[in-house]
């Protein structure tokens, strides 16, 4: 039993490595990041696969090398992606799950799970959503849940797509906002509809898709003869967190009979909080919605569910009676199987991660853990607004996207001509060099296409409970600190 | 820190809960599976999500009851499945992958996973594909790894359906055998082909496809204007664990110019034994493979990886250019990001479970592993070939899929008429009802349309070190106690 032996000392190296534990801890003692050079990293990393088994001795080293070259996404300072970890409750889901390795398949491999999986998504659907009625899936990602939504809403359009394809029937058109995240575009690819069959919906100055470019497209696609069926709406978009009007795009779907999406994977964790659940007013419209409770909770990937208000969808849509595991004659009820519902086959149990989180926590405990990111966020956001060298991309606080450009010493009072735009934008790749190879803090960075704007920094604050006024503070100074010889 | 308490006192109890360590301790101490029908167990489970925190006492009490009504797919009497635990390399990857909680989309957040992921594919594609060149992706199962198959091959076959979606192009037409897996079929419905347009190929006696059957459908397609794009051949069919002839499908491939894709999720792992490897010989011809390590080696869901010959292939078709991801002013090669290759945006990291099962197994452990499972099933085989009341499905061994009826005494000896069959039919139900609610092992059951059987035991055999005659013998004595009023 070497390998029991390994994982206990794994285990013990884990616990003691102030990964886990108290957020501040790691901040206080380590880098969010020690970075190395793919190549140097490759030549540190000694992966060749021998004959002989390595030893313990030798493996552990190894895995002191994987924690020490690895992100430490629980670190308070990494603020770079929509997910984060760590929270306790989760990780113990996690490691059950991972040694009662089992599929949610069928409820004979998988009875607690499948019972804890549906009685989860009925929680969401009736208390969150505000459906009476619906039924979901936990997927490996946002990305496939959106996908899940966009392939169910072809089939309730187009049912005898199933078996006939694609060709032969009308252009199927699909809608999404010129911020929407870009799994729609690769689902009009996978799903055969075509990208260029994807009508991109402009958004506001706040990035807010117009609902009124939304029914002009749908008009102007079916003058063409073409069938829209399908609308993506955001709610908490990818780079400026912001939130579509739900009510107005349910309503242009209504008229058009169009499936509305709504693609909360990273927004969907305001419902939790009675002070933030309105920005997403009118999801209980939605045909179907994407939550991702590995982004901002903090959960570890996967916990994403897709939900739909069709009962039943899931099942015609996906069902292909694979008599190998849906016998007809169990020795119970076979409805209770949930295989017939997913396009995996196996599926790995992502519920009991966010269900000890849940309950570990309460409600309450939930609602104040988005509350305070909330809260964390404004502040940081008000604090810069007010500081020099920051310059908000922003007019308003919306969400806990932060999303800013910070103009160094030798740019500040500049006027604002593209030549200034043009050595902005190279700020905060430099900035973000800096900030990776010291290691003290991780803030991602892009442009916006739609908004012609260059690079600018956008900092995601999540549901940490130990995130503090001190550590935003830290983050400007640590940021003009950076910026100082730039 | 409460989350933190409860993870080190979950931890505590996993230990020691016999889940993990011997198997040998698992059967003596532990049933299979302690089975209560579904609306018992949602009476025994109190699952609900108060506004208060549960404590961690309460907490504990919970997972007590999931262990206890989870199936043990580590005990050494689960045959159930394709899939099967628990390795301890293995399980600490898994354990250290939900701490270092990270997503796999780009070098900067996945440093040494980007490396070792890399590395992997690349050890699999050279030492056991036999391709010079090629690329791959850990895909979270293998039906997902199958759609990307015939998702890459129908974007070489018409790469302009990206964009222009599949209306207006001729109708794409896919094989695979009578006994391949059902995800095909469902691929075949996402990706817009539809289903009827998925041609089944007929096996022979020994459930291998008939080259010329495909040839024949082949031409018989192309002769309806139809165009013949993708076969799917099987290395390892779920039920009969038969293998395609893969040299002679590479052959009509090669005529009609079609994309080979070998679905070795289940047998693949023949390749690990250079006993038995000649399984797949032809594999290094094939276009792409899909091969499950969470099957038969036992290692924890998912550990599935897509590989394709053709480099560059899956960033051809996948790519969006996400510009908050992939920006072009990073201070790294950007050509190390792999996220651009998934369908996925989040990709939780798969590779870190297989590496150190190889590694601290070594290639001559893992491939003792597959020798000794083949062992321990072909003693099985043998055994039941000359044991009263057992009748083989198939007439010499293949793989580690055992499959037979067991006759119970009440039908031994009767002449074989269609009412014997019927009746014979439904005693693997009702063995099955018994072996589960006792708890004493869990072998699958399943009727074959495409060969008219009714239904038969599945009994599989995985890479598991404890496992011995005396555990074969004892599934013997076991049905036969079982069958005894029968």
């Amino acid at each position: 039993m070497e390998d029991i032996e390994f994982l206990e000392r794994v285990v013990k190296r884990v616990m003691s490595s102030g990964i886990l534990g108290n957020p501040k801890d790691l901040r206080n003692h380590s880098k969010v990041t020690e970075f190395v050079d793919p190549e140097d990293l490759k030549r540190k990393l000694d992966l060749e696969i021998l004959d002989e088994p390595a030893s313990n001795e030798e493996l552990l080293g190894l895995c002191e090398d994987v924690m020490r070259y690895s992100v430490k996404t629980g670190h308070p300072m990494f603020l770079n992606q929509l997910y984060h970890g760590l929270d306790g409750y989760c990780v113990a889901g996690a490691w059950l799950t991972d040694v009662l390795n089992t599929s949610q398949s069928t409820y004979e491999i998988s009875p607690v799970f499948t019972v804890m999986e549906t009685f989860v998504i009925r929680h969401i659907i009736n208390n969150f959503i505000g459906w009476d009625d619906g039924e979901g899936i936990f997927s490996p990602g946002g990305s496939v849940a959106n996908m899940y939504a966009m392939f169910v809403a072809r089939h309730k359009a187009l049912p005898d797509v199933k078996t006939k394809g694609l060709r032969g029937f009308p252009q199927l058109v699909a809608f999404v906002s010129e911020d929407g995240h870009y799994s729609t575009t690769k689902t009009a690819n996978w799903l055969g509809i075509g990208t260029d069959n994807l009508v991109i919906i402009k958004v506001d100055d706040r990035g807010r898709m117009v609902p009124e470019d939304l029914d002009r497209s749908c008009k102007e696609a079916k003058q063409q003869g073409k069938l829209p069926f399908y609308v993506c709406a955001t709610a908490g978009s990818t780079v400026l967190g912001s939130f579509d009007p739900l009510h107005q795009i349910a309503d242009i779907c209504q008229k058009h009979d169009l499936w509305f999406h709504v693609d909360a994977a990273w927004g969907g964790t305001v419902l939790l909080s009675r002070s933030h659940r309105h920005l997403m007013d009118g999801v209980n419209r939605a045909d179907s919605v994407t939550w991702d409770f590995h982004k901002m909770p903090g959960l570890s990937l996967y916990c994403s569910v897709f939900l739909t208000k069709w009962t039943g969808m899931l099942y015609e849509c996906n069902s292909s009676c694979a008599e190998y595991l849906f016998q007809e004659d169990k020795h119970y009820d076979g409805a209770y199987d949930t295989g017939e519902k997913s396009v995996q086959c196996g599926r790995k149990v992502d519920v009991l991660k966010l269900y000890l989180a849940w309950r570990g926590r309460g409600q309450i405990g939930m609602e104040q853990l988005v509350n305070h990111a909330f809260n964390m966020a404004q502040y940081f956001f008000e604090k810069i607004k007010h500081t020099k060298g920051f310059k908000l991309v922003l007019p308003e606080f919306q969400f806990t996207n932060i999303c800013f450009w910070y103009v160094p010493p030798s740019l500040q009072g500049k006027e604002h001509t593209p030549d200034f735009w043009d050595q902005l934008s190279t700020i905060a790749p430099k900035l973000k060099e800096k900030m990776t190879k010291q290691g003290t803090m991780m803030i991602a960075y892009q442009p916006l296409s739609s908004k012609s704007f260059p690079n600018f920094f956008r900092l995601i604050v999540h549901c940490l409970p130990s995130l503090s006024k001190e550590d935003m503070d830290f983050i400007v100074t640590e940021l003009q600190r950076l910026a100082e010889d730039l």
